[in-house]
């Protein structure tokens, strides 16, 4: 029996195994789905009484799931203390907290029912092979991030100097200039803080001709370090 | 006869049929920008009736092209069910539709006027090389936009726990948070929606930091996968 | 007499026509700042007769080095008709044609004496270097600015469906879509215009993820041509 | 004695070097937030004293550490002009100048004491490493830097032309339109200033296709060169 429960859940080599991960990767999206919609203002009642029905269904699911995970394990404790044994447990502690504690602190635990779509992760190799990427280029992406740190510290610094006193509620200190430097070398560019001076103008132009070289390095050796991983793979 | 017509419309190697693609390349080209044309409001009805007038003129060039292509096809049922055949029959289908339909309903349907365009494809390999080209790298493009989604996903939970209470108006729910994620991740910033909080504009900073070496990963594996195509192509 | 002024003007060997490279390209630079600081509105008389004076100056010292060019060419008219030949005529036409017209027209003919600036091109070979790694990758840059094309046509086309009745005044034609959807897809988002209905934004995330992609190809065919053109000269 | 100070300052062999080293490290951070916190308006008297407290301590100790390097170094004078030794110099001058000079000179000379943030350098290799890779590539970076800035300017005078009439306070002068051919073509875009011409938007189009491949070159060139510089480090 215990075999036989182990096979279709931990494997994915026969049919009904499949159908079961299946089964779990639309209950996970599901409940995600509902969960952006409760955060939705002005809900009718009818629809949170549908939401909440579902949320009572999923973590129902999730909790049996659990329970026979654990059951089939070879190690009980290794699984539970284990990265997806602890996601598993996390996804369903919410729902059992909200009745034994205040109903406000209720909103921030349900972050962690969020870690459900990190379950999806189980059945699909991505996350394993994105974190060996990021590991065999770890070196280089630390140092460039350490540039970009210091380049953005001293964009930061330099616009505040050119623009606190033209524009003091919005380069009032150093750290909502640093929010104008990330903002600027990543190119996002809002638009609701900027250089008016022409010294900050001339700064801005400066900081972008150097920074957008530096800025774009740590994205550029982790796209190389994952084409190459991925071709490592494909060559084997 | 029908093999003389064959050869102008379906083979590019003598002159009459090269004369003959690009005169059909140049009816899409008008009918295009006259569609672009009518949706200009508050046109003179000259003009209305002046872009009608091509209107007229280049579905019936198209219907006899389509009726033409059906005529010199060998097997006439698979190229009316294929891509281009059921794009030649789309492009000219709204016109006679109509006549029989509500005119209301005519604006949705002049969508698939703009099919039209995907017939220059045949006549340049440019679709077909670029579909080449997706194919052979679409298990390493799925993989980055399934990471790609979880992270957009994240962000835009992460910033509506900092941000909805400061601005409900822009932050209302996880649906608009999502705008946030996907303007905010491809560094367009358009500046409708950004967070105001502290909290916010550091998680928005962490976010940047992971998200854009994420966001850039598909892009580059698609740049390099069509750069990589075109040079097979050249040695050959 | 003349294989003296030849080897002053045209070489780059020995210390005199150094000196007259650096002295023209210093003269350049100074008329383009001076032809900047001209569009300043409201500026003082003084400064007005400084800058015509600076103009004049350098207009003659222009037509000097033109005239001997001239005089040195072993082949006079293929000089006054090669690309350098041209510029250098047009930078100092606009300046003798504001004799003899009116004043008014001065204002956009003065548009060509940018092309001074090109003239810098004669003493470094950044812009032959520049159009050879153009020519190289000439067929593949084309294919995917067609596709750039197509793809910002699609975008403005949708946008224009899911946004029109909502925002007249923005969205109001095809034409204005198009300025939309060129803002959004090279991701420099100023916000003068967005989407603001369900179905836009969803629209936009589906074009911002397949066109990211596609619109970064050209830049990343460039990029690498220039890279290798420049490997290859530094191999030989 | 002497030789013992070297080991523990100079080397990073040893237990008591590396404690030492961190121990820098982390007063270095300390005295940039705290600068940084300084820059807040309105702040509380006591916050005042507490940051003016760590202030002297971290001179104190940098002072320290600058007059050690000075007695341990072999050739003094060589050391107090080298680039580190000017830096150490540098990031404790501001505090001992401000006893001598009037209060109000004080806040300009505040900023260097960012200095500090480059003594960072000396303890891990990443600016060393940077700088090298820059100058392998200097040439083809200089190249490409030049075309960008003359694809600015004629950009900037472009859009002057189409813009002047229509938005003159927004493009009063080539040099507001500097501004925003920076922020476009860098793909910042606040929009504070755009286009609103048709023929502005036209001319923005074909700078933005032609820019971006331009403008994106140097990027690709330093993140090679790095990636490059990188490996070769990796390889030996």
């Amino acid at each position: 029996m215990r075999d036989y429960i182990k096979t279709i859940i931990e494997y994915n080599d026969n049919r009904l195994s499949r159908l079961f991960a299946v089964f779990i990767q639309v209950l996970i999206f599901i409940s995600i789905i509902s969960f952006s919609i409760e955060t939705i203002p002005n809900l009718k009642p009818q629809t949170r009484v549908i939401l909440q029905s579902i949320e009572v269904f999923c973590v129902v699911i999730f909790t049996i799931e659990y329970l026979l995970r654990i059951y089939v394990a070879n190690h009980k404790l290794k699984f539970i203390f284990s990265f997806f044994g602890l996601i598993d447990f996390l996804a369903i502690l919410p729902f059992y907290l909200s009745f034994g504690l205040d109903l406000r602190s209720l909103r921030a635990l349900r972050f962690f029912r969020l870690f459900r779509i990190l379950k999806l992760a189980r059945y699909n190799k991505a996350i394993n092979h994105f974190s060996r990427a990021i590991k065999s280029a770890r070196e280089e992406i630390f140092l460039f991030i350490f540039i970009t740190l210091i380049l953005i510290y001293f964009s930061a610094v330099g616009i505040y100097y050119f623009e606190n006193q033209e524009q003091p509620e919005h380069f009032s200190s150093i750290f909502d200039s640093l929010w104008w430097a990330i903002i600027t070398l990543t190119t996002v560019g809002y638009g609701d803080i900027y250089p008016i001076t022409v010294g900050g103008k001339v700064f801005t132009f400066l900081i972008l001709m150097i920074g957008l070289g530096i800025v774009a390095v740590p994205t550029g050796i982790i796209s190389s370090a994952l084409t190459k991983s991925v071709d490592d793979k494909t060559s084997k």
